[in-house]
């Protein structure tokens, strides 16, 4: 028995076509010979396709995207400060389109410590986390605005939108997860400072946890979890938090735990409804961009997240394996980013 | 010549009394014998007090407290999930209060690293920088409101109020200290995400920027930030930033420094219309409290950011000095709230 899926694939901007090619390579190697088949279509979007052609994502691309079953995405954004983009903004009409048009309200970000990566943390202990951050609400809406611009007397807003709709199916969802863990759930937020959305997010915790006895429920400041993330990230399990409280520990949590060049994320849409999306935590980083230097394990583990959504978990173990091992055999040594996926994709084949 | 300064305390909750015991016992130690006096009146505000009363800080209370030249403050924040505090927000009718009331826009929060305190970090490096954390605006203002509160189509919004007025003088005061320190200067914000607020927090950076041509200026993304807080911490100088992503940053800073407990901040009005209020980062702690182990260098610190703003700032560098001293000495040893406050004082009148 056959089953073919849809992807469709953005490479983007900087070195996200270098972690892309080496994310094709791994999941070519791993659906080889198995009931899997993946059907891929490129959309050149990004940066460089907004320099060439005045569009950042058309209705057309977005119809045509969420026509897939899946997108797999390398990385958005131009050169920080270039004159011509300065009227663009490439991540809230691409990337936080994409997340907010497709419904992506559980966006998956799991942090591991891997033996053999050095941490920046003298000891960072056994660390197996994931945030679910909410993907969909809170202060990245868009909906602000601003008066009198550039004038002495300018306002500027910013409105946080929260909704228990919005608040409860993430919530759900990353107790879900919980039971599938070790049965923790961390609430990160400010709710002494931002206190009607904060009240919001404790209530319908508070209301969820009832369904969930097994788990066992904490809440912290996102301020306080800064500090836990750097002295103790073993205690963490399940993380669920905001959009932008998720996009800052996320950073902070690829930093702890080795580096963004390891940190796979998912922006999914459980209803189905519309296509999820995968894509490393990382950002284009022009500066090294064609180089060949970028670590793609990233986008590589983000393939085991696509695996795993589409519902291929034993393929998607498969790539975690091959990129455990490869992991710990790198011992510092340096490599291109295409000898990394080499060598994970040729591990994933020998292990077949 | 000699000069009395008013000095409003308010001890607050938790380890609140017991770090500023030590504080008070080291500032009496370093005026002793100089031009400053310093008149004391007590405030008991705190979760204590309202639970007695009623009341978190009354108009005479803030009335009263006004008309000091300064403040010292401990901690304020009862017992977590205390149901009696369910219905008071001590932190938005007490701290915040007085921080918005007084005109606090500049939060001033120093990070080093201290030779011999441990850091999470394996290699922290030579850290040492000033976070300028904007303290009367941003999504702190308590301008957010809620809708069908407890049924699942709440909605709950927040709104980030950012102006040009706000984020000029907050930014022309970090360029100052900058040029007082090593003449660079990072802006903190999420400009690709929060359009309107981070528009204008870059345009007042870039228009200040060009008055202080010595002073090196770059940006970063808050998510990025963090990541080179625990990466490079040394790369920092000053850091300009609006209120919440200095309130994160500045947690996540005392961490990487080797802990909460050295960490000091000043909230000042620099106009002088008001009097600043000088405080430890860290919070209350209630379940450490009255145990005589909390850390009171914090609440010391905060005495020479203290002396600093009351124009003596020879009697402040006696404090930093003896600080310095004591935390060399340390060298793991376990001592008592008080131990430590007395082996600072002792250093401070024997160096005199
Ligand atoms: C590029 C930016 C809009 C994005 C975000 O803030 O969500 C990124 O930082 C991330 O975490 O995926
Ligand atoms: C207690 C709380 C309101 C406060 C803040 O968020 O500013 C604290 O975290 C701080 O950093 O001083």
């Amino acid at each position: 028995m056959s089953r073919s899926v849809k992807l469709a694939v953005i490479r983007g901007d900087g070195i996200g076509p270098e972690v892309v090619a080496e994310a094709v390579k791994v999941l070519d190697a791993v659906v080889e010979g198995s009931e899997l088949s993946i059907d891929k279509t490129e959309f050149s979007l990004g940066a460089a396709r907004y320099l060439e052609t005045g569009d950042v994502l058309t209705d057309t691309d977005l119809e045509a995207i969420a026509a897939h079953d899946a997108i797999l995405l390398g990385a958005i954004g131009g050169v920080p400060g270039d004159p011509r983009l300065r009227d663009a903004n490439i991540e809230r009409g691409l990337l936080l389109k994409l997340r907010f048009s497709l419904d992506h309200y559980v966006n998956l970000r799991p942090t591991k410590v891997y033996p053999g990566v050095p941490s920046p943390l003298a000891n960072a202990g056994d660390v197996d986390f994931v945030v679910v951050r909410e993907g969909t609400e809170g202060p990245y809406v868009g909906n602000g605005g601003a008066i009198r611009v550039g004038t002495p007397a300018e306002v500027a807003n910013e409105v946080s939108v929260n909704t228990a709709y919005g608040v409860e199916r993430v919530v759900r969802h990353a107790f879900e997860i919980a039971t599938q863990r070790r049965n923790k759930l961390t609430l990160v937020h400010k709710t002494n400072v931002l206190t009607f959305a904060g009240k919001l997010w404790q209530r319908i915790v508070n209301e969820v946890a009832t369904e969930y006895p097994q788990v066992s429920v904490d809440y912290l400041h996102v301020d306080a979890a800064t500090i836990f993330f750097v002295t103790d990230p073993a205690r963490f399990d399940v993380i669920v938090t905001d959009n932008l409280f998720g996009d800052i520990l996320t950073d902070l949590a690829g930093a702890i735990s080795g580096g963004i060049g390891l940190a796979a994320s998912a922006n999914i849409n459980p209803d189905g409804t519309f296509p999820s999306m995968f894509e490393p935590v990382h950002g284009s980083a022009p500066d090294i961009a064609g180089k060949q230097i970028a670590d793609p394990t990233a986008a590589i583990l983000s393939t085991a997240l696509l695996l795993d959504h589409l519902g291929a978990p034993e393929l998607a173990q498969r790539v975690v394996a091959a990129v455990d091992a490869d992991i710990a055999a790198r011992n510092g040594a340096t490599r291109s980013t295409a000898q990394v996926g080499d060598a994970i994709a040729a591990l994933i084949t020998a292990a077949q």
